[in-house]
């Protein structure tokens, strides 16, 4: 251990076990969470270098961990790990005229997106965990968000990385240009590794021309096969820069914990916005507002104003808090052809009854990614764990995944077969095995 | 021979010397092209899987083809080597409500386009090639195009693929959701790989609805310096889905052939398309304008009439057969990031200079991928080459690529070092060695 704490140049090694103990878990709250025999919290990429150099010649395993909020046990220690944090690197340099930004690992999301913002540029991904997730932790995971329908995930925004393997080499993949086919594509291996490959430290993220403030069209529908009509019909349509769907249990919950006004009866409520450009957009939320009446909408809601559309984000992104008050919570995140969602909601709602347990959805409904959320007590746990395997299985039933953007982690590493098969598990070994010879980047997660 | 024409169940088996003349090439003109041993016409993916089973078994090169029109080499055949054409896999599905189109990877990107629009649904990739070329080989060089400004490259429409390995194994990877991070990214591996690590035989792409028909914007500018302001300032304000640049050099090989009145001294002109939704596009026509008029613009041009519009999109595509009459040619296909267009041209207008060469340029000035076509004849090849090499330092020394969307091929692998380093090609080449371990496929090209 002196050894390393002398080798990290500029970041601090922690070994008490009081220290230690915060960064066992991520999000998600595993018992079987091992300890770390200690945490480097690296300030740059040659500490970085030094700690996987360390951890490769004395076979240490090695957990990579940004802000620590991720959902699938993706940063859960193992037993004697070192825990290398990144969260320490936070520089963030914006260069307005390339449209990128260049960022430590250890930079926020919502940093960037300030630092964008002041020069009238936008970083699109936004996660839930946005305010408090770090640029690595989203490059890791390749983290999605509400803004995928339009803008796709955190890989349509990485230019280029830089990144340590486990041996401590330094490589820059990728790099400041848009476009850039030189050589096998590397740096995508990388963009959604989950810590696995090697230790992101450093990022190149593109950057586009701020939207201008969005529409909001909110829908209310009696039944969920209509809602998912609806969200076909605007798919084939029109481009939404957020196309969210919650339903009858998520919106009790949120009327609970804060009422406004919501209808408790509605089987699903639409969330859309558009931010097309100049009146483009008033056009699209009319477009958006008919196609919601003529698949069967009983409510409809339309504004241009921005604060009055910020609510209903708001009420959006309450629906985790208002979940969290109703017990202990297994959070999913499944997806399916965009299509399939009414039946994929369906099933889950069957699998709810058949169980008995509580399973509210929120759903990327124009990406056809749901998160279900499984509710229990200390009763209910085992039935619990069952309807989250069941609902593994539906999304894969309908030709869909496991994981939309949360990550495999250890959390549903047993149900990567059944979804990528047998072969493409094996060249996954094998690309693993050639960059990590030794096995020691997170083992037992992913792979 | 006969062994492999007799396993091949669906397709035929091409030997004869005149017959496999045609496949010898793609449109690089490259004279040490070597004479493949046979052709597999492949029309399933099990004739693609006993295609590599036989090769494996015999330690035959394997040159994958789709149709030919790569501008890098990267389907020259060597001396000895098992074509293998998926050409003829040419069916194609749109799922209109998942918003997916399903091809083999023979379909014409052109023909999914239009079997795309005729459910009102939109394929964006465009490279230069579209109606000639094949969705297998756009996967494999991960190809381009004028719509990349707006709507990215191949890579970002590929939600899975059907793929063959060098020892015949199947995989699917990716499917047809839109989000999926279930396991190693190995699907974005293969988009781009040119062909090295697997035969890909179909395709999920993703389908966006149709857009509205564009309004146009042409501005013409005295300096090139000009023009790259312009082209920053317009990329860090709207959201262009074309945004072109045509060189004086170019602009006189247009005229020359097919005179439209554009001004010969000037020293570039700009096309801007903006495909906004509603009104929308006519507000940031206005606003394109106002930013060329503000960087120097001398004359300027606008309209939201398609056909006119289409007008200038002809003479943008007419510029490869309008410098193809000047001679012979070296094709270029280098990025920068966006700020450093204007260094990248000023350099490759002294490299023309300084070994007497003609190097007309057009850009996807949008995305700082620029296009230098370096003219040649007996007297000059020489000098050529050695400008395409300057050509390709530039690129690098600037922090660009020298590859932005046609691949490394032959013709650009002794450059790739320069670009991505030691350490990721050694990476690469463990890649490699993983998922092709006798290195049958594409031997040569890229690595």
């Amino acid at each position: 251990m002196r050894e390393l704490a002398e080798l990290l140049l500029d970041g601090r090694l922690l070994t008490a076990p009081e220290s230690i103990e915060a960064y066992r878990r991520d999000f998600v709250p595993d018992p079987s969470a091992g300890m770390p025999c200690a945490v480097a919290l690296c300030a740059s990429a040659a500490d970085v270098q030094a700690s996987l150099r360390w951890a490769t010649r004395h076979r240490v395993p090695v957990v990579t961990r940004g802000a620590g909020t991720g959902l699938s046990g993706g940063a859960t220690a193992v037993d004697g790990c070192l825990v290398v944090s990144t969260a320490g690197m936070t520089d963030i340099r914006v260069d307005p005229d390339a449209r990128v930004a260049t960022c430590g690992a250890g930079a926020l999301n919502a940093s960037v997106k300030a630092a964008a913002a002041r020069h009238g540029l936008f970083y699109p991904p936004d996660p839930g965990s946005f305010e408090i997730s770090t640029i690595g932790g989203n490059i890791a995971t390749n983290a999605g968000g509400l803004c995928c329908v339009k803008y796709g995930v955190t890989a349509a925004y990485v230019l280029g990385i830089e990144v340590v393997l486990a041996d401590g080499t330094l490589l820059e993949l990728g790099g400041r240009t848009v476009k850039n086919v030189a050589g096998l594509p590397l740096l995508p291996l990388f963009v959604g590794s989950e810590g696995t490959l090697g230790v992101i430290t450093r990022a190149h993220l593109r950057l586009l021309p701020a939207p201008p403030p969005a529409s909001t069209v909110v829908a209310v529908f009696p039944t969920m096969s209509r809602a998912g009509e609806a969200v076909v019909a605007i798919g084939r349509t029109v481009v939404t820069s957020m196309l969210e769907l919650l339903d009858n249990r998520t919106i009790n919950n949120v009327e609970d914990m804060r009422p406004s006004g919501l209808d408790r009866d509605a089987a699903a409520l639409l969330l859309a916005q558009t931010d097309a450009a100049g009146s483009g957009r008033l056009e699209d939320a009319a477009t958006i507002g008919r196609l919601c009446r003529d698949s069967g909408a009983t409510e409809l809601y339309s504004t241009d104003d921005l604060a009055e559309g910020d609510l209903f984000v708001d009420i959006r992104r309450s629906t985790g808090p208002a979940v969290e008050r109703r017990g202990s919570l297994l959070p999913e995140d499944v997806g399916v052809p965009v299509d399939r969602l009414p039946q994929l909601l369906a099933r889950i709602e069957e699998i709810a009854a058949e169980l008995g347990v509580e399973i509210p959805v929120v759903a990327h409904a124009g990406d056809g990614n749901a998160h279900p959320t499984i509710v229990y007590d200390s009763d209910s746990e085992d039935r619990a764990r069952v309807a989250f395997d069941r609902i593994l299985r539906t999304a894969v039933d309908l030709g869909g995944t496991i994981t939309g953007e949360h990550g495999v982690g250890r959390a549903k590493r047993p149900a990567l077969e059944s979804q990528i098969g047998s072969g493409a598990l094996r060249i996954s070994r094998l690309i693993k095995a050639a960059l990590d010879p030794e096995g020691i980047l997170n083992p037992g997660v992913l792979l």
